[in-house]
């Protein structure tokens, strides 16, 4: 059973079709702007296509990508029938799709009716959506997958703001977190690679990238989350301040006259790591900067590492201990010397990193002593997989 | 040696006179409704004044308080002359006065000039210098102590925001904190009951009362505290919404097409306790509603220990550990189901409480076991007397 999984950006969709048999991906690719010029990357059979191809909307991407699956050199399979379901990946399924769903056209309506929760994504993700059925027809059936479902069951102590409690019942303000479908994933690998089941453990996953957000996962459920309504809250990133005293955005408001969407702006696009050091939002550029001498740089980079480690603290307070610490995802996958500042100030809990293991590169592995009482592990993410898991879940049930 | 405390408010004055032979409180009393109608409260020899008593600004407020100390029925020292200095209570000394000060005009037109960090309170602390200067001479040292000084050499990955950073450059916004002199007092008088000195000390104190903040003091020295540029972050409280997604209060913005001072009204007298729970900003309002089975007031309760709980967990992944975790302010001291609550998930770090010690009232005491790993504390705190203390050791310099 072959699963074809789509993210779908406001000019972009990138694709991978996986063999469910053995969860190998067969092909994968990239339509890239759309409705512009538009370029088409398709990689499959060992071998990397990269053409200008115009696509004038997502539906024509979606024919490009479904001509190559099943062209006579660059594809993969016969027909498009053997594609068995679509996996579509959503950043904000709101209260409303809180698992991932088998839609429909008043299903896909509804979910437009999201779009404040994600004004970037969801539209882009809707209109996948609906490119796919246009063109695959209403008999494929198309799933969609939300970063938010992960999330959704945290008790209420975790989700709810304490503000008017009318916002939450007027406009659905509350916690929904992101990267859900990653935290998901790579905290059921964590259980598989310490050979325990997923319901014993207490575990802070770090998924740390350009947005980075922290989970707490008490017994494979969500119970906290770092990023919040949106993805601007929780520790700093490239470019997003994360948490802050809101009244400081009220105060530079006040000062430089500035409207709710400038302010957002100034929050998502220009603060963070770049802000304060004025330099890059890039953590590798921050490096560089930093060993040649560049304090802010320096700073935004301890800044971050000191953000990490307050929230595995908190969330193993919230969960009443931390049996292991998982890292993901760009940094948290390749940046061993943060990974080992994290944690330095965690051996008060018990943990003991195995630098060696540490500076390797490589799979899902642990890089903690055999002695250390909370294991650390480094595990990429595969949020493409968990979407078609996840997918074929719905499509057998 | 005697010292005058002075706390003043925007219609208000708060005094104690206090002999530092032996740290007793001679006579202490409120000026209220000042440029109103006026209420003189005073407690001395073990009796207890209260009556109107019109004070049209606060010069003639500190007169009355004079008249009274000197009085021969409600006295307690024969000559204004006795009263070696006077120590004021400042909520935020900037990045100017870092620490207690002995003040004269020219510091007091400074002082004036950082009213935008205390909007409330800093006019107050002004009005009542001048009024002690005019009243008193300048012969008599008038020194201010900040609630910022304590806070002052946090780090800056702890002090500076992740925000462009020409707004620190331009306008001096970072964290400052408050309640500083409490924390920096209950975390003395912790080690002294501890018998230890204070420079090997991991200690977590939790000022929580109607504004409630949380430090983390490593060696006696601020490392972290949980309230910011403004007191309005860290955990939620009576009516404020502590740490929120900062894109939460746009998107309130732009429904609800409120100016940045709406929304900080909101934020800070709409919210917290209150907001959530439509009941009170009262705690003691909110278990009363809670125990008859309202589920927001509930939540209010529930959500303000989980967060006090994970910045306890947070302040010891900061400090690489914590050694003692104090209690102090109206809730703090007074709410053992409270105190018990929030420290019930942290047996994972050691912490035992002893629940016939946590349920007494009284004095500094630990309410731990004696196996408990980290000890935990209720220390009633006494910012005048550390106001005393500080003003003491500034004259004495």
């Amino acid at each position: 059973m072959k699963i074809l999984v789509i993210n779908a950006g406001s000019s972009s969709l990138k694709y991978q079709l996986i063999d469910m048999e053995n969860e190998n991906v067969l092909a994968k690719g990239l339509c890239d702007r759309i409705g512009l010029d538009g370029k088409f990357v398709h990689n499959a059979n060992g071998e990397k296509l990269e053409m200008d191809h115009p696509m004038p909307n997502h539906a024509e991407a979606i024919k490009v990508v479904l001509a190559h699956l099943t062209d006579a050199k660059w594809g993969v399979i016969k027909d498009v029938a053997e594609i068995s379901a679509v996996g579509h990946r959503v950043v904000n399924g709101g209260e409303v799709f809180v698992e991932a769903t088998l839609m429909d056209a008043e299903k896909i309506d509804t979910l437009e009716s999201l779009t404040e929760f994600a004004p970037l994504h969801n539209p882009a993700a809707v209109t996948g959506l609906r490119a796919c059925l246009e063109v695959m027809g209403a008999d494929v059936p198309q799933v969609t997958v939300y970063d938010t479902a992960f999330h959704y069951g945290m008790p209420k102590t975790a989700a709810i703001y304490p503000i008017p409690y009318e916002y939450y019942e007027k406009y659905g303000i509350r916690r929904f977190g992101a990267h859900g479908t990653s935290h998901g994933y790579v905290a059921g690998e964590c259980a598989k690679l310490l050979g325990k089941d997923i319901k014993d453990l207490k575990i802070v996953t770090c998924h740390l990238g350009n947005g980075s957000s922290i989970t707490a996962v008490d017994g494979g459920r969500c119970v906290d989350t770092s990023m919040g309504f949106t993805p601007l809250a929780g520790v700093l990133m490239g470019t997003r301040c994360g948490d802050i005293d809101p009244a400081v955005a009220m105060f530079i408001m006040n000062k430089e006259n500035l409207t709710p969407d400038e302010m957002n702006n100034i929050m998502n696009k220009k603060s963070g790591a770049l802000g304060l050091s004025g330099v890059s939002n890039d953590f590798r550029d921050l490096d560089a900067a930093a060993s040649e001498g560049n304090e802010r740089a320096q700073l935004a980079l301890d800044m971050f590492t000191y953000q990490v480690t307050k929230y595995i603290g908190s969330y193993a307070a919230a969960m009443g201990g931390v049996d292991a610490i998982v890292f993901t995802a760009g940094i948290g996958e390749n940046n061993n010397v943060m990974r080992s500042d994290i944690v330095k100030n965690l051996k008060f809990l018990g943990v003991e990193m195995n630098e060696e293991e540490n500076s390797k590169r490589g799979e899902a592995r642990v890089v903690s002593t055999p002695e250390s009482k909370v294991k650390v592990c480094v595990i990429p993410t595969n949020e493409e997989l968990a979407i078609a898991r996840q997918t074929l879940a719905v499509i057998n049930k």
